[in-house]
């Protein structure tokens, strides 16, 4: 049963698992502090497709496969697929689920995906609509760089707050029973505004909006961040890391001492050129998919929130000025 | 409760119902044999904005305000909103709905977005995941064209089987009391994909993964077309309807009797010069929340199928010489 907490949250009292995961990542993100814990690594950019973009689609593929082969079961046995990523109109995820022959819901949170893919798969599953979901998502430094920013021959410099897109997928399916990390609570995000314009600093202008999902939940369960092992949130990095701190300091709530970041994780920053850190929509999946629910099986992490961002804006829209939209979708999942 | 029928159908037992719904559409879609449905027209293409996707915002935004209106609510009783667009980003849907402070789920279904907004808003409801969840999607021609194909000044030349992007939003209030128009089976579209790639000849694509759903459907409920009042497809226009007879002819499957497709009926074809007919996810959005609720509130229509199809491609995807995948959500909705 799906019960509603204060305004925001939802307590799903089935406690949907995580029954199989898998993460594919890049060349660069194997060669960062995670990079032993993806299930598969492509050294190869193309993945031996004849673009990037079909790469991109073949590294959901990937760790599709193995969250099936963890999870002991046939794409068949899958009622329904969310998955999303960066690209103009998903293709990542449309080309890369075609052939599964799942139902299947296209997603869109930007950076954001890998919670509201898992959050919906969560609440699909706990609502009786599906046995067993798959949520996917996945993002390429490459596609992205050139359909966001620039053509890679071109060879910009890149901003002290710019953020390295991560080439890499996660795939995880949530089922009604099994064994494996359980969603005990979901936040459904608003979108959060405050005018940040500055397309090289994702960081601040998805930060407002982790500070707003994270203040509902703690007031909506009336409990406090030192409660969680860990409170990870997706790709922030540095910058918008440092300013989700503050943001929160204003209410008193401070995450210094066990927060984490996928962005900041993923990479070592200085090492790897990485300036303020990940991000993508395969920064938080490939991260979740591998070192998070890794840590969670093994019984090292026993109670986290999970909160991936997302900025909502496009080229478009940033070309005529607007200011960058964000969106953070948490969830709570405990060992057990 | 949410039963599972078949393999492919949801039972919604509680039978959430729309409450209110609002349709607002541009010029040319007022001039046509619907026009007078509409809860609002803007005969300038800008809707005062500076630029056409702002435009599209304001077009979601009306809606959902006729939506509000007509259900009696406001936006805070709203606990959750799915929306969708076909603009880079859903950028119409992330601005459109940006201030209204509502949890949200960005959704990519391509044209089917009003039937994947709507289904999932009504497996939330059932579910208990919300009380009211709103449904909203939109298209714009002059941002779909700039985007998709050419930039308006070129004055392009369209082929026989194009159709033309519908200017116009739709906005559906799903909630679990009230009353109004219930939805009774949903059927979650799969990632259909026969290899076309004309993307002039986007009904074509999508008729197959029409026939797929409304086969699944009617398989699973083990009921027949002639069960229905009408059986309503979203844009296939009339290339992609013809289509859709042949392919469920050879599974013995007759509609020609009792279908409509949103796409067909929202322009006068010739006296409008809209070729095979209208599309966009404004098109199903606009009919449905007008002509067709306006229809089964009054008691005209009392079971129907409305079927919303998407070709999930994207410029990028179809440069580099891939096939069009479809996909199609159903919904059954009934006066009471």
């Amino acid at each position: 049963m799906i019960n509603r907490i204060g305004r925001y949250t939802l307590q799903l009292t089935n406690k949907p698992v995580i029954i199989g995961y898998g993460a594919v990542a890049g060349k660069k993100e194997a060669e960062g502090p995670l990079g032993k814990g993806f299930d598969k690594i492509f050294y190869d950019t193309l993945a031996g497709c004849d673009t990037w973009e079909q790469a991109e689609s073949k590294f959901q593929q990937e760790a599709v496969e193995f969250a099936l082969e963890k999870a002991g079961c046939k794409a068949r046995d899958i009622d329904v697929a969310l998955a999303g990523d960066l690209l103009n109109q998903c293709i990542s995820s449309s080309y890369g689920l075609r052939d599964y022959n799942i139902p299947f819901l296209g997603q869109y949170g930007a950076c954001s995906t890998m919670a509201q893919t898992l959050l919906v798969s969560s609440l699909l599953v706990e609502g009786g609509c599906a046995s067993r979901a798959l949520a996917v998502t996945s993002s390429h430094f490459c596609s992205a760089e050139r359909q966001f920013r620039f053509p890679l021959e071109y060879g910009g410099q890149r901003t002290p707050t710019s953020q390295w897109t991560v080439t890499g997928a996660g795939a995880a399916i949530v089922s009604k029973n099994g064994a494996g990390a359980v969603i005990h609570h979901v936040t459904i995000g608003k979108i959060t505004d405050l005018g940040i314009t500055d397309i090289n600093n994702m960081g601040a202008a998805m930060s407002p909006a982790a500070a707003d999902t994270i203040k509902n939940f703690l007031n909506d369960t009336n409990t406090k961040p030192s409660d969680y092992d860990i409170i990870v949130t997706g790709d922030l990095g540095k910058v918008g890391s440092e300013l989700l701190y503050e943001i929160l300091e204003k209410d008193n709530i401070n995450i210094r001492n066990n927060h984490k970041d996928c962005g900041l994780l993923i990479y070592d920053l200085e090492e790897q050129d990485a300036h303020a850190g990940g991000s993508g929509c395969g920064c938080s999946g490939s991260v979740l998919c591998s070192y998070i629910l890794n840590n969670i099986n093994s019984g090292n992490l026993k109670n986290i929130l999970f909160i991936a961002t997302g900025a909502l804006m496009s080229p478009t829209s940033t070309e005529q000025g607007q200011s960058i939209p964000g969106i953070a979708h948490l969830l709570n999942i405990k060992w057990k």
